[in-house]
């Protein structure tokens, strides 16, 4: 039975997602680099704004941080407890989760590498999805917690393999992303009405989840709003193509397609939503994708 | 006012297609180059299976064949009624239909190119997405003839166009499972679970068709069952290259997804389904997409 | 025997070949666009400045025009006499060779497409290389004329032979240029020495003719002298990639060296040499190739 | 002053290189991981051959291994002299150079990362190309024992940078060969005479150093003599991308050729010479280069 959870790193994702701890679970721990932030949480959702040392005391401690980086400099920090369970909700690299694995089964915790897609709506509503690597006992323990903030939460295998998840969904997603630029700026060179176009290829086998909400809401729109920047899109792409090398297979498509978002990524603007991506094919093709 | 129509081509579309006409038309004539097709399609569905040129004297004649080659064979043997709208639903080449309905013109004769995307249960239930290209008049005229099999029913532009979001949507498609068998192929070399990995993507940003439908049903399944022929989609692989090429445009995700659903083709096994393209990628990482 | 020589278009490969055929020909007609350049190089050379007509009666005729679109325009508009040979030394469409030799053949007139290499140096020195597609007995006649000039002299095929030759070693050389650019950028980022690295290569296995000649004389010296248009190389990479769709042919590294050169090309200045596509890595990399 | 060399490793280029030591250096030992070889040098060129430790003493220490990981292994085992240095001609990994420099400067012992090119021919004729990373004054010493198996000995860089320009020009070589492959399957298929191509090309822009030596000598001479295996040209492929990844750049062309020789090592028979890559590409198109 899970006592106490905590939340450690309230960014977008983390501040939403700590919110509904306190509706199942009587003590919630949140921390945060900037204090601040742990105390504005704490008062308006009832959560204990702690230090890193209590917060680690926990018997579940969620993390959601920039890169597995940013997770190792905080576990080298921590004492835990025994049988208690970390689960890391950072868009991860599994090489990183084997050793944080390893390192923690040391101390008899238990950790899970976690990572969830949904965005902030998803992180609002308790709708995220939780792709789970990791031991399965740990996982069955750990659920309740995540189903506090998730709809489909799924053990998809091994320490590294949630990680492994994330940055192939991510990798296919920047795959459709190149795909709908060149296929839609290819239409729009032969006078093709875009709009209707995408309705009618949202109806048809071509679809995919760039074409049913980036295309129309962020890009035709010329809004570009920024809901995941390019630079953590690029990093995920690089992830996948380190999991290719690593077993040393063949994936030429999203070896290009990495080349690709490299290259966005290296002439755009700081703070770019990854939808600007397509503004490389726009700078080759003088056409605009409106 | 539409008092005849006309189908000509009574394969697995249009057989299923023309079903549903004489529930809104008086007088619908059926013809196919085998004639016992068009009879037995009279006999079930209460058609008129009639020679060529009768058929051709329809308000509005739908062809449905399997290249653009066929429907100028068939253009260049029939006369035509002034006033008459052709509709072509093959997946055909931009070019030609440019061709097709100037020459029609010639003879006072709409040609509007109006390919579908539904597969044939699409057809059977007529909730058919059509994409047409061509006269915004003849396209309202026949409206009521393709509302008859079709759901979503969109003008996209001029001439060809219609043939241009096909050819993309397939190509696009394409994209889509090559992202996906490379994806699948890397999390599968690190031991996870592929079931549960694609049900965390269909509820991700990753998701496209190929995820939610093609993928599940036809390639974990290993039944591959014959849908949409892999010589087909790469058939209209090569009509996306050539508008990419006429508009001197840059497309490389395309353009390479384009050489290996040529390869794939060149090594598949006649009357293959194009999910069969999936085992290019299952040779080379002897990984077994299931 | 051959008796007469007409050279048709004095650009700056033009001016130059048509300069030998006096010494070994009695009669040598030019003709060009603007005639006041076949007038100068009447006198400098002891040729003939012509009227087209006059021209088009030699017994051997060359023509190098920009593209086979131009050598269209002649030839619609000239006379030819029986049993003369026309060499077109354009970098030329092998589809168009095909149609022109037939056309041609109709007024009992051989063609040869016949292009080039061996930049302006060869021309003046007369030692280019010219890859000959057509009938090999137009071949042997035209021989003599073609060693006027040319040094190593090849009759690689049937019509468009030739052109389809120069259009694939144009195309390799633009994937040995990417290959290059993408090599020493990534040299530079780890602190190799460019001027070393190159002498090492230039003596090892991975030499072409980009790292012998482009790359230290144009690029690294960041000098660029126009010596072959980029827009010029991106129409001849075209070429090629309507040579592999024709023969329904995989080759995904041509396909996407295309695609960056149609990029390049397209975010160039006007007047760019073709080595300046490297500087489509340069702005993705902010390396300077130097 | 040199006094003693060793030579670590007698494979098909060790063998040949340390057989020139002699005339050049009093004492010279030989080790190899099968003693047998390194008494049958000492007899055929007055070599000593002698235990791993004593090898080990020597001013000048060569190895010549498969990968990093032997130099790891055997530097692991030894104690070497304080101011010797320690000449790698491995064809390796970067970032190990790095490492085993770093590890030997703790001993004050210097490490060269000097890998060779010119194959067996090279080795004997003493004409290897020298591509060296590591410290200055560590390259003059070592120098004169270099020039006794080399021509051209060129300082390239820090440590790593030797392995770094081997892997690169390996890599271009790929990039060449998938190039050619693609070309001249191309041209093949539109008729052309390949050998007449061939000279046409070897003698214009379109040249490398696959077209002049791997594609007349082993390719088209159907004869694929193993003189370099595809299992390490694909080693040295990953070790390219390793580079590219790390330097967080877009080498598109490099990234994609780096699958196709995956792919095509992944379908090959084990010991097959990196020429047989261009099978590939025989198995999608159906033609034979030759």
């Amino acid at each position: 039975m899970i006592q106490s959870v905590a939340f450690i790193g309230l960014g977008a994702m983390g501040y939403r997602m700590a919110a509904h701890l306190p509706k199942h679970f009587n003590d919630v721990y949140v921390w945060n680099r900037n204090q601040d932030k742990a105390k504005q949480h704490a008062a308006e959702y009832g959560t204990q704004a702690v230090d890193l040392q209590k917060a680690a005391q926990a018997d579940v401690i969620f993390s959601c941080l920039p890169t597995s980086q940013e997770v190792d400099d905080i576990l080298s920090q921590v004492y835990l407890k025994k049988g208690s369970i970390w689960v890391d909700c950072t868009s991860g690299v599994p090489e990183s989760a084997k050793k944080q694995a390893q390192y923690l089964a040391e101390q008899d915790v238990y950790f899970l590498d976690a990572p969830v897609s949904g965005q902030t709506v998803g992180a609002e509503n308790a709708t995220l999805t939780f792709m789970v690597g990791g031991d399965q006992s740990a996982f069955e323990q750990a659920l309740p917690a995540m189903q506090a903030m998730g709809k489909l939460i799924k053990l998809v295998g091994g320490s590294g393999a949630g990680f492994a998840v994330k940055a192939i969904n991510n990798m296919m997603m920047a795959v459709h992303l190149c795909a709908a630029a060149e296929g839609f700026t290819t239409l729009k060179a032969h006078g093709v009405n875009l709009n209707e176009a995408l309705a009618c290829i949202n109806a048809s086998s071509g679809k995919s989840g760039v074409t049913e909400t980036a295309l129309p809401q962020r890009i035709f729109s010329r809004e570009f709003p920024l809901t995941f920047a390019l630079p953590l899109l690029a990093k995920d792409t690089g992830i996948a193509i380190d999991l290719i090398r690593e077993a040393k297979l063949s994936a030429p498509v999203i070896g290009l397609t990495q080349s690709l978002i490299q290259a966005a990524d290296a002439l755009a603007k700081p703070d770019s939503d990854f939808s600007t991506a397509v503004k490389l094919y726009e700078s080759w093709s003088k056409i605009t994708l409106e």
